[in-house]
């Protein structure tokens, strides 16, 4: 099988809307929507330092899209096109098949169609890049958290990384694995914070990490660790442990986001915190005592 | 140094046209042209497969960049807007500074924005995602080749093939060295191309392999040997050798096309055959004799 076999095989679909040609030419050719901006994004999955070497590709092949997909959720954008280029140390068919079930399943289900890719031999990594559309002036950037401001999140964080731990443990199935193995960006909730969020971004290092990527060098954030909400599997976890998870854990892919005093709290959302005059981040506990720092989660190189 | 100063460091330069917003937020936000089609490809080049492990990183860099923009040129458009996916096994800042470098001579030559990317670090790996624009109904496209149109080269195939045996050899320089480190991607050829060719492919994994992409299952074309340009640099390969490199060598990245017998032959393009109703590639030499088949090129999987 060459490339060309694969692409047919495994990545090939009817075009839809706004594909005016997919896989298959040197190029895809796309039609976007008059008078909306283009929301690009690329991100890299790479073995073992992503996902375990024995993550199923199933769930490779969802998480690869997920990545992507959250930073157009991130923008506030609606998700429309994406590109997959493909590196695999074998052209494995049953791989492939698996990993492409996966990916389409994720794709499916948040409306977005693969245009095209690129298929190499090479260590097991996986680029994608996805394509979104926003009204003009609508996009939500990071920059714009004002003090005073509610700094909120969109679900419960730190179940993606304690679904790793599960994993690494040598649990197979469970929600928490689930969390890890198939996480939901969160799409609707990006498209319904447009002109209401006045900050944005998508908690894929850490809950810490990616908050100080919101803040910049100013402003700051006080966040209220007994605010975090927890799901009844996160409550199994020891306390240290858990909160570990929930602030420095990444790959949960929710957003984290500022609202305007006047602005309601969207449904699932929890308020964590306030933004602050004084830079930097600090924790409190339930009595108002300050926390000792969190590492503050995953870095790119180590 | 995190990923986001490696970003600002070599990746960050003022937004240009069309640019709303380029790298440092979760993606790119972009301004299409109104009433332009947007034309996406994706090209990864991994390390020992796609380049020497010993290629210098500016030459990574611009070949990693040309790779995408010749699959803009092949399809017409107008290159506008990339992102870069980079992993690396460390955050070296000398490397960083010369790969980055090469990219951006490039993209200064093309004419192409960087808005935005991701870095990660895993075995060398480089996938760029490159936008361009074209009119509605202007794209060139892999079909089309009619029977009897001549089929037609933008310049002498076999220079980076033959460049890249020089660099096994230990040679560093010379203009065939040039040709495998900076290959030039068409896309002046590409935009003068648009209702004349009527099919085109750029030749990244070999004439004959790329020509077998661009006829698919009919038609078939009469190929003359002896039409191939030779440049003064190929002249002093063995004929034999310098075949093979003409016929199977990829990295080229010229343009391949056919034209209809009213349309001029652009300027430094080459006749080399013609489309024939039956299926297949025939090389025929000087005195009309058949030719034996010559390796087709670069396989994706081996």
């Amino acid at each position: 099988m060459d490339e060309f076999d694969l692409i047919r095989r495994f990545f090939t679909r009817a075009p839809g809307a706004g594909v005016v040609q997919g896989p298959g030419d040197d190029a895809a050719l796309i039609e976007p929507t008059p008078g909306r901006q283009l929301v690009a994004t690329t991100d890299t999955l790479v073995e073992s330092r992503h996902f375990p070497a024995d993550l199923d590709p199933a769930a490779i092949g969802w998480r690869a899209l997920a990545a992507n997909l959250s930073d157009l959720a991130a923008m506030g954008a609606e998700a429309r096109w994406c590109l997959l280029a493909l590196t695999l140390p074998s052209a494995d068919e049953a791989w492939l098949q698996a990993f492409s079930a996966g990916f389409f399943e994720l794709a499916d289900v948040a409306g977005v169609q693969l245009v095209g890719g690129d298929i190499n031999q090479g260590p097991l990594s996986i680029t994608v890049q996805a394509l979104g559309e926003v009204e003009p002036g609508q996009a939500l950037t990071r920059t714009g958290a004002r003090v005073g401001e509610r700094l909120c999140i969109g679900g419960v964080p730190g179940e993606a990384a304690a679904g790793l731990e599960c994993w690494w443990r040598g649990e197979r199935s469970g929600p928490l694995v689930e969390r890890f193995r198939r996480p939901r960006p969160q799409l609707e909730l990006g498209r319904a914070l447009r002109g209401k969020a006045s900050a944005c971004i998508d908690i894929s290092d850490g809950l810490l990490a990616d908050l100080a990527h919101l803040l910049g060098q100013d402003p700051g954030a006080r966040v209220e660790a007994a605010q975090l909400p927890v799901s009844q599997a996160l409550h199994a976890w020891p306390p240290d442990e858990r909160r570990a998870l929930q602030f420095g854990g990444g790959d949960d892919y929710l957003l984290l986001f500022t609202l305007p005093h006047e602005e309601p709290l969207p449904p699932e959302c929890h308020e964590i915190g306030v933004i602050t005059a004084e830079p930097g981040t600090q924790l409190f506990d339930e009595h108002g005592e300050l926390l000792p720092p969190v590492d503050p989660g995953w870095k790119h190189f180590h």
